[in-house]
């Protein structure tokens, strides 16, 4: 049995509602890239803007996953709804084959108050932020009151996504190898909080100092006026140290909120979007042209005729605008 | 004692002819994006397109930079000339605190004939598939019969900018974690050439035969009209396979060469330049364009008074072209 085709601007007032099959349905189609939905997300984004968005990156093997699951848990139990884009080809919620782990899930399934969304990420087609902060949108616009963001800490886009939240949360852990620490010291400038899982492991307090060390010697930023990034420790295993996280993802949206910090972090936001959405919109008009005038240009490029930057000047450049937008 | 400027067309010569310091200065403005740079990166273009471009990606922990240390150190020995460009958070060659391994670094330190260059991946501001894909031209340009580029197997850009090359080499290797080897069956789909690391260690032949199952499954591509992906194991401490490696470098080159294939890829390459560069000019332009009309877009999309796909259509539509070729 085939569904009727509902017009994703009919679906908008359901997700309004809060209406899970609607969420579901439009996060799908934001995902693919339909243009059919566009006018609809952009009824979303007007009434989204109250949820507090936190980024939650760390390397592979930082046990982010796990956090990211006994938070949402955590946040759940105080009444609010919650919501999961998580942006990690590692992550169980993507169904991948590795999880026999059902602790992770245990904590948060058949819970209609949470509601987790796993972003593909096999994506040469790029518009992975585009995608994920629309996800974000829709969460928002539903009335969840916090959605978790969780990406791998290793890649330009992943990060930044990350990054490109309200409360950004890095994750470390013990006992991780060189080359996936010197990968982590690379991501802990984005923190505004800090936390190092795995705290039950005897080699953790060795990670919370070394990384102390790193702040107070100013090698890991997070500083900002008003705010500097703590660092809390917390164990999947003994629950220890979540109650001090979330009360740090608290006193960081009281920090943000009507300050001049907080404005600053909107506006940051607002132009990471503008740009990945025009570099999305670029790739369309290349996909779109790839007959035309971008073949053209391929052609001459891959003969060595024109360089790089006129080429690529002339695309920003072609006249004929090929709208996608219904 | 500062040095002279010398503007970058009069470097241009130098780098045709192999010189080292001029190849070096070149490099550093390519990845710092000077505009001033802009014209001499067009001729060396026109002057690149003769090195075989070897792309070589892989999880953190699966040994690719092992790995091209000796590819570097076999290619030389036939008589030519062998770039580096290291995308690589984790690579030896960034220069990270975390290196005491100096038999890396003491296969191919001190021979002209190898040019090793470390990209900087910390970049909010983007542009490393761009600056990446330069240094590649610099080198192809100088005279290096072979460029290996060395990115980090997880991240858009990063496994993107490894298959924007001639032949892409995935390594994979025994023995690591979950969370990584879920990574890693993300990349395999991107390999002309399998590289199994670590074959001494006596879990390899289980990995190579996970590999050739999932190849044979049809799970992870590497098929093309005359060429299937072959699965090569290598190990840096006995030296095996590295020939057979070499080899198989030497036959995707071959099957590309004047093929359909080859008019293909170098088209796919092309396009893939064409875009990166147009983004990067997008984000110029918006950097310059912060205090203008493309803050208030910001402003405006912050206060949800617009909407992301509107606000990324008028920056792509902004008329004034903030120009920064010199």
């Amino acid at each position: 049995v085939k569904r009727k085709f509902v017009p994703s601007l009919e679906l908008v007032p359901r997700v309004l509602a809060g209406e899970t099959p609607a969420i579901a349905r439009l996060l799908s189609r934001a995902e693919a890239g339909h243009p059919e939905c566009r006018d609809a997300l952009a009824r979303i984004y007007e009434h989204a803007g109250r949820a507090h968005v936190v980024g939650i990156t760390g390397v592979p093997g930082s046990g982010k996953s796990t956090l990211v699951s006994v938070l949402a848990g955590l946040l759940r139990a105080r009444g609010g709804k919650v919501g999961v884009v998580a942006v990690d080809p590692s992550s169980p919620w993507s169904g991948g084959a590795i999880m026999g782990d059902r602790i992770r899930m245990g904590d948060v399934a058949g819970d209609p108050g949470i509601f987790i969304r796993s972003m593909a990420t096999r994506g040469a087609l790029g518009g992975l932020a585009r995608a994920t902060l629309e996800a974000v949108d829709v969460l928002d616009a539903a009335g969840f009151g916090h959605v978790l963001v969780e990406t791998v800490g290793i890649g330009q886009d992943e990060v930044e996504i990350a990054h490109a939240t309200h409360t950004t949360v890095v994750v470390s852990a013990p006992g991780l190898g060189d080359d996936i620490q010197a990968i982590k010291a690379g991501i802990l400038e984005v923190a505004d909080v800090h936390v190092v899982s795995k705290c039950d492991r005897s080699d953790a307090s060795r990670t919370i100092a070394d990384l102390e060390t790193m702040l107070a010697l100013g090698h890991a930023a997070g500083w900002e006026a008003g705010w500097r990034s703590p660092v809390v420790g917390t164990s999947a295993v003994t629950r220890e140290g979540f109650e001090e996280l979330v009360s740090a993802l608290d006193r960081h949206a009281a920090h943000l909120d009507g300050s001049d910090a907080g404005r600053a972090r909107l506006r940051r936001i607002a132009e990471f979007r503008i740009l990945k959405t025009a570099e999305e919109l670029l790739r369309a008009r290349f996909r779109h042209g790839r007959t035309g005038r971008v073949a053209e240009l391929a052609a001459r490029l891959a003969e060595r005729r024109i360089s790089p930057y006129a080429a690529g000047e002339h695309l920003l450049e072609v006249p004929e605008r090929e709208r996608t937008s219904p």
